[in-house]
């Protein structure tokens, strides 16, 4: 009855224009992870890392009930390291640094007490790598969700054409469900994605314009973000977003569209604490009384009350 | 308890990726008055075109409750005349003529039977303009609201500021927002317009990406778009969104919080119609049920159902 996530483990260094950030503690797993770890205890992590990563972050990992068997630590080797500076609008952001560093040949290994999870989510990665993770489960999860990037749209589409295929639930932005399906309108590239390309989910991921969920019934649901005076760190807010989200269908045991609306709220209150603070600082200290207001906030920026005959 | 709009009643020529129109009928009063009667019949129009202007569209507005005693005809002279050709993205668009004509030198004389207007919406004008209308009218209606734009920030910015003291609603987009304010900060802009410029609601058009309400007492409510399949002709939309809410706000004589965001869920799927044909086409022919049906995609988009203790 586990919950796998692989994706990366990383350092980042960070530029905003509210400040900027040494080295810091990074990479879609550990924004994924940490977020999952409110809703569901029994966590696993597929990653790897140098031997520079500190010790300590992984003891707090387990001290969150996320299992580490999983990821690989690779002596005399260094961490894969992002460098990145947000322009004004926090929606575009310039690469200064890619250190692939232990990433470049990053063999994500089950282990046996892994492969009979029952959530899996699967970061953004070489959709080769996320195939290769697909093929060590034993048996179909419950769930599977993947999230990708224009990045392996461009250099890796025939791959990430076959993963899809195999999973359940698929996030990416619009720009990118434009480019997945050369479909402009974006309803017309979600039926495109829901019934011809694998997943039965399709979710939009659209920042600060929130996010749209829509699955092969024709059915569909928005989700807003919560207007922040500041967007102080976009870095992981959609990490963020997506541990949230499978962390409450991974609670629940529920999978249906009624309650992936309740979790993509659930994944959206989670991204707005996200962007409060640099980096993950802002998730790690969060207690279940600051996840109800925010869900309460959540609930009122969006409910109203409408009776038609 | 009449409904008073004043604005544009013009001409149009739109060309979108869909195609192309010759001359049809446009400007912010004709979508503003005939989205409203659907809702309230007391509908008043204080306007002006030249003799040109169809005399059986002017029946239809009078056959849909929409007094015409105020709207202006200028024998021998031409109608406000208005070309543009919208973007793939159909938020950017190309003015391609912009033919003043009579509104050059319009001067809106209010009817006496006008000055008792309960609910006024002042469309998309020259601020003086909207100021000499308030000044024309006997004590303060029930809700002004007032429509605007970059262009009179950039030329009429101290009339605009002006008028802003003397209504209860302003409707603007995000970048106009930011303008009006110098804040970047959507909910800091919001602050400074609810707190110290004069209107107590401030409404954010985002277009596709929805609408934010902020009031005076630190509340937001968020309504999305309707993602449509193909968004035809966004021409009016604004302005039948405004038609929509204020309609809904005057047949229900409730100008509560609670109450505006069932007003713009209103205005929201009346102008989700809009968009569908070129210029007022479809709002002319929509029925009780069609608005039902829209109404009830707007629930299902947007309404979960999370129970916190």
């Amino acid at each position: 009855m586990s919950f796998l996530t692989v994706g990366t483990v990383a350092f980042d260094a960070i530029e905003t224009p509210f400040g900027k950030t040494d080295r810091i503690i990074g990479g879609s797993a550990t924004y994924i992870s940490v977020t999952a770890s409110n809703f569901y205890k029994d966590q696993q992590i597929v990653s790897v890392v140098g031997d520079d990563f500190p010790k300590e972050v992984i003891a707090d990992f387990q001290a969150r009930g996320i299992d580490v068997e999983g990821l690989q630590i690779k002596e005399g080797e260094k961490s894969f390291f992002w460098s990145g500076k947000y322009h004004h609008n926090m929606n575009d952001r310039d690469t200064l640094v890619t250190d692939l560093n232990v990433l470049a040949d990053f063999d994500p290994i089950l282990p046996d007490s892994y492969k009979d999870a029952k959530y899996v989510m699967l970061g953004n990665i070489d959709p080769n790598l996320q195939i290769k993770v697909l093929d060590q489960l034993n048996g179909k999860p419950e769930l599977v969700m993947l999230d990708t990037m224009n990045f392996w749209m461009d250099i890796a589409m025939e791959p990430l054409k076959e993963v899809l295929k195999r999973i359940d639930v698929l996030t990416i932005n619009d720009a990118e469900a434009r480019q997945l399906t050369g479909e402009y309108s974006l309803v017309k590239a979600a039926r495109k994605v829901v019934t011809e390309m694998g997943p039965r989910y399709l979710i939009i991921k659209k920042g600060e314009h929130g996010a749209l969920l829509f699955n092969n019934e024709n059915q569909v649901f928005f989700a807003p973000a919560l207007p922040l005076e500041d967007v102080f760190d976009p870095t992981g807010a959609g990490d963020t977003f997506a541990g949230g989200l499978l962390g409450y269908l991974a609670r629940t045991g529920d999978t249906s569209f009624e309650n992936m609306k309740r979790g993509i709220i659930y994944g959206s209150a989670m991204a707005s604490y996200c962007v409060e603070k640099f980096g993950p600082n802002r998730l790690l200290e969060l207690t279940r009384e600051d996840i109800e207001t925010r869900l309460k906030e959540f609930i009122s920026l969006s409910q109203f009350d409408i009776t038609l005959s």
